[in-house]
């Protein structure tokens, strides 16, 4: 439970209950699932057009990628998943085993 | 240098000087920037399509999410970027410090 | 019948009861909806990857939006709808009725 | 200058030129290029959601492929460009002269 993904994983769980009042995420949740999958198209546009404008500063490419992410992770958070499959999909594509990674995070 | 992403970081950063024909990223690289920005775009798609066939088998959407994840890393290599900047992009946001993060991963 | 549109609806729709071997659409509606949506997001992402690079030349973004068009055109076609209907759509939202753009294309 | 996109092409120039607070269009243009890229991002997302949702009733997926196209035209006429150039495009590849076209509208 110490690092910034595991840490919004159990932010968004706990968000994905909780009054359509109270929050962003918690009304996105309310709003449904293609509210939730509209935001990840538009935030992958948003990265795209920071990646092509991105040659001087490239601080607005790295809000943009954030963006994105967070709306994958309220995505996998509303069909009841989270970062950790993700991760361990990606490491597992990468020759680095669960147990390996598991291991390492201690 | 204890997790996936952080691996994936060193393995990226690598492979952006290598040969084009060493490997799929090493070929994206060498194509540029707009075709990884295609890509990204494609696998935003994806993960889009898999939500929406959701209703039984999870699996297809954290693969999706795997890919276009890991799309948006080569992205951010081939920008001299990588994954530590966004999660600390993600944890000021959701108030965890930079430093409180860094010393949570000791 | 006497614009590009409506001569594309009626190949698109006589292609998709064609063998999937006899054309690039007919293989298109082989493969499905998903595959089909994946083009249209694909070429989306094109559209404006080409619209950024727009400072010079300009003939790659109208082959980008054809590319695009191109592909609604076959989802519609999938769904047994066809432009026409898009073309009336687009019509009220300005004011043409549908009596008077028929009227006019005599 | 009988068709629903050649009605469009005209009013979408005037537009372009006119005071921001005149209309939807004349403020896209006045928020540049990436602003109305956002939109033809997120216009071909509710493109692909409602195709995926257009199991009963078909209506949804015809108006937000006018969205998507509407925002394409916005983006051609930003860039100084029209309608007829993709119209010409898509009856090349089809092997539509551009010459038979244009008798075939008289």
């Amino acid at each position: 439970m110490n690092d910034v993904l595991q840490q919004l994983d159990v932010i968004l769980a706990a968000r994905r209950s909780a009054s359509p009042d109270s929050s962003y995420v918690a009304s996105l949740h309310h709003r449904g699932l293609n509210k939730i999958l509209e935001k990840v198209g538009e935030e992958a546009t948003e990265v795209i057009l920071a990646a092509k404008d991105a040659s001087g500063d490239r601080s607005e490419v790295i809000g943009e990628v954030a963006d994105l992410w967070f709306h994958t992770l309220v995505m996998l958070s509303h069909l009841e998943l989270d970062s950790a499959a993700v991760l361990d999909c990606l490491g597992e594509r990468f020759g680095m085993s669960g147990l390996d990674e598991k291991a390492a995070r201690v």
